[in-house]
């Protein structure tokens, strides 16, 4: 993701743009324009930004070709979204929820993931409403909390001991006294980002029982972002919150097209849980958008529809575990750690042993920025793997946290991963 | 457009949804979900919402499955918008600007029309700014403003008097005085949409020309709703606000693919601006939806590209005039008041003569609604024909002038509105 927001910060402008613009970073420019395609060598690989460099799967795709030559599928849908789509929805996610969900109060189709999230805000919070959020943090949380008047509240998840060997994504823990502490009566939403990115991290049961228990303690509304939901390796299992006792009820759930079949180029996503939660949420997507595009629903129905047929999930599972490896079998090679993601398609690199010089000519964007920064432009460059600095992803407080890591991206095909590993190996030479 | 939004309301909410869906009617049952398709008779024709039953060109659907059957188009697009379709943009647009526009400052495409208003009022509005509207309004506009904490000022279009013969949009006036007296030290923007849904009015140069003084004189930001720009008939000039002598560097103009080219499901809109409107814009659009669907995108770039080789347009014109002949002569025939449209596809018939019967089994979502509520539900049970009640696009004061009007939709084919211009004279037995 990008937003390339350029200099007009410098002009006079001639009307005023929002204060809301200076909080949540809104101006500041962001790491995707930074590590942009367009900025680095043009053969440089793309582990940067988390979409595929393929395409989706045919047989979607047909569906999508389907609607397009129909008439209704080119007009406006229902905001709730197409009722195909819906009961596509419902068949597939009500035996993991262990309820039957309801096409017309329990399920929301929205303009991706991430608009859905933002109508969420819209929909729920009072200005001065603090939203928990643990570090790394998808970096779009925090605009969307602050344009909607809300204050975001930071917790991080620690990361593995130095001494750890082979650390996985279940060694980043939550302090739980820290995130009693975060606490107070302006506290309204929790994000539980599981499987997370970038960390990877599929959070336990006992972890997210322990959040259930405060959310419940403290009335907070429980945002699951579970966007990442079908990339969970090695048979971990995956806890829904919303299905832990008492939390169907304060707890939405958000899923995406986009990441469940390869067209992050759809903007089509989905919120579940009660009609409390869903309605509100549609008056507010509703007038943020209207609707969601009509014929990439009617794909991503068929998708939903016919996963199971073609066992669409247990192969894209299969493939990513093989990008994976591939991906980890380099930093292992380069004596590098890492650690192992449970779930997405990102593995975090510890880049703090990369040593770059010090006079090396980075460009103004990158200098004043985290060490990551650095590190992360200095392997762009120099040996043609980008990245994605993970200081981005906390608070000014925290960010020295973030600076250890870089963030790589797997949802690219074998070659494009292969090729990657292979240059990956010239970094040994600036590893002290 | 509808949003349905159920019974919530009466919910005991665990967590209390935003006071700002409490504003803008956001929890008012809407005009949409009252006269929707699903509560009229089956064989009702729906001449209510303004969606055509016809599809796009076929020659723009094969754009968006060349698309499709690529990589590229199928994940994330630049938020501004794709390159190809801002190229497009500013090859079609740039003459009827006077200026060549710069695709990189000046174009951000957005998801639909809506959307991008939307995060216009994001971009500029602190709490308590005023934006003017013109009434009847578009609907959408009220909950827009007061979700980003704007307030809504209203000023009403004057219908034409009572003996004036055969009315067109142009005799609905404004009173410049009433205007100017509208305006505060609060006052930040003002909509301008021309044509103008629903009363079919272009604006006059000498209207725009006195706006603009008016919004030099007290620096407003300019919206210019000109969605349906491609739809001005009897050679009206369309006049462009933003090309009026020192408007540019304060008027964002919107325009809309879907009511370009008959696919008003394809949520691909545009705004064209200065950068200092642009690029605030586009720092909200990001966070709110990220990006626009890739592949309809794609698509409406084609339309633009190809539009002028296929004469397509000019085509469209024909159809609409011949499909406005088609409803207006029913009108003519049944011997009611109706206003000629100049532009957009709607047609205002006076209905205030027509008489239903005191003790008509109205349904409980029409009971306590203005006459024009009740006017168009006795007309689409009785006579089979929907449409839509004005008094929803005024506020609650100036509800009134609305109550004489129902509004048709013409974006409809030959057939359906030939059959509906029958099915309106059983009218005439309930003409006094």
């Amino acid at each position: 993701m990008s937003n390339h927001l350029s200099t007009y910060k410098d002009r006079t402008n001639l009307i005023p743009y929002s204060s809301r613009l200076a909080e949540g970073r809104a101006l500041v420019q962001d790491v995707w324009s930074i590590f942009n395609a367009a900025n680095l060598p043009s053969d440089c690989l793309n582990l940067g930004q988390g979409y595929m460099n393929f395409a989706p799967p045919r047989w979607i795709v047909d569906s999508a070709e389907t609607a397009l030559r129909g008439v209704a599928a080119n007009h406006y849908s229902h905001p709730r979204g197409r009722i195909r789509l819906r009961e596509a929805i419902r068949n597939f996610y009500s035996p993991s929820f262990g309820k039957e969900l309801n096409v017309e109060s329990e399920i929301l189709v929205t303009s991706g993931a991430n608009e859905g999230q933002y109508s969420v805000f819209t929909a729920f919070l009072e200005p001065g409403d603090e939203v928990i959020m643990f570090e790394p943090f998808f970096d779009q949380y925090l605009p969307s909390v602050t344009f909607n008047g809300g204050k975001p509240v930071y917790v991080p998840l620690h990361p593995p001991s130095d001494n750890k060997k082979n650390p996985t994504s279940d060694d980043w823990t939550i302090d739980f006294d820290e995130l009693r502490r975060a606490i107070t009566p302006r506290s309204k939403m929790i994000i539980v980002n599981t499987p997370h990115n970038p960390v990877g991290k599929v959070y336990r049961r006992s972890e997210l029982e322990h959040i259930a228990a405060l959310a419940e303690e403290h009335n907070l509304l429980v945002m699951a972002d579970e966007v990442y939901d079908c990339l969970v390796f090695d048979g971990k299992e995956h806890v829904r919150i919303a299905t832990l006792p008492g939390m169907w009820d304060r707890t939405v759930t958000v899923g995406s097209a986009g990441k469940a079949f390869a067209a992050t180029g759809w903007r089509v996503g989905w919120l579940i849980g009660p009609p409390s939660i869903i309605q509100p949420t549609l008056a507010a997507t509703t007038r943020i958008v209207f609707c969601t595009n009509s014929p990439l629903q009617e794909a991503a129905a068929s998708g939903l529809e016919k996963a199971q047929e073609f066992k669409f999930f247990e192969t894209q599972l299969s493939e990513y575990t093989t990008r994976r490896a591939i991906l980890m079998d380099a930093f292992e090679k380069l004596g590098l750690k890492y650690t192992i993601p449970e779930g997405t398609y990102f593995v975090l690199l510890d880049v703090s042993r990369v040593k770059f010089p010090h006079d090396y000519p980075f460009p103004p964007s990158i200098i004043g920025r985290g060490r990551d920064f650095k590190a992360s432009w200095f392997i762009a460059i120099e040996i043609g793997v980008s990245s994605i600095p993970v200081s981005e992803f906390y608070c000014e407080e925290h960010a020295n946290i973030g600076e250890a890591y870089a963030r790589f991206s797997f949802c690219k095909d074998y070659d494009t991963l292969k090729q990657a590993a292979e240059r990956l190996q010239k970094l040994k030479q600036y590893i002290d």
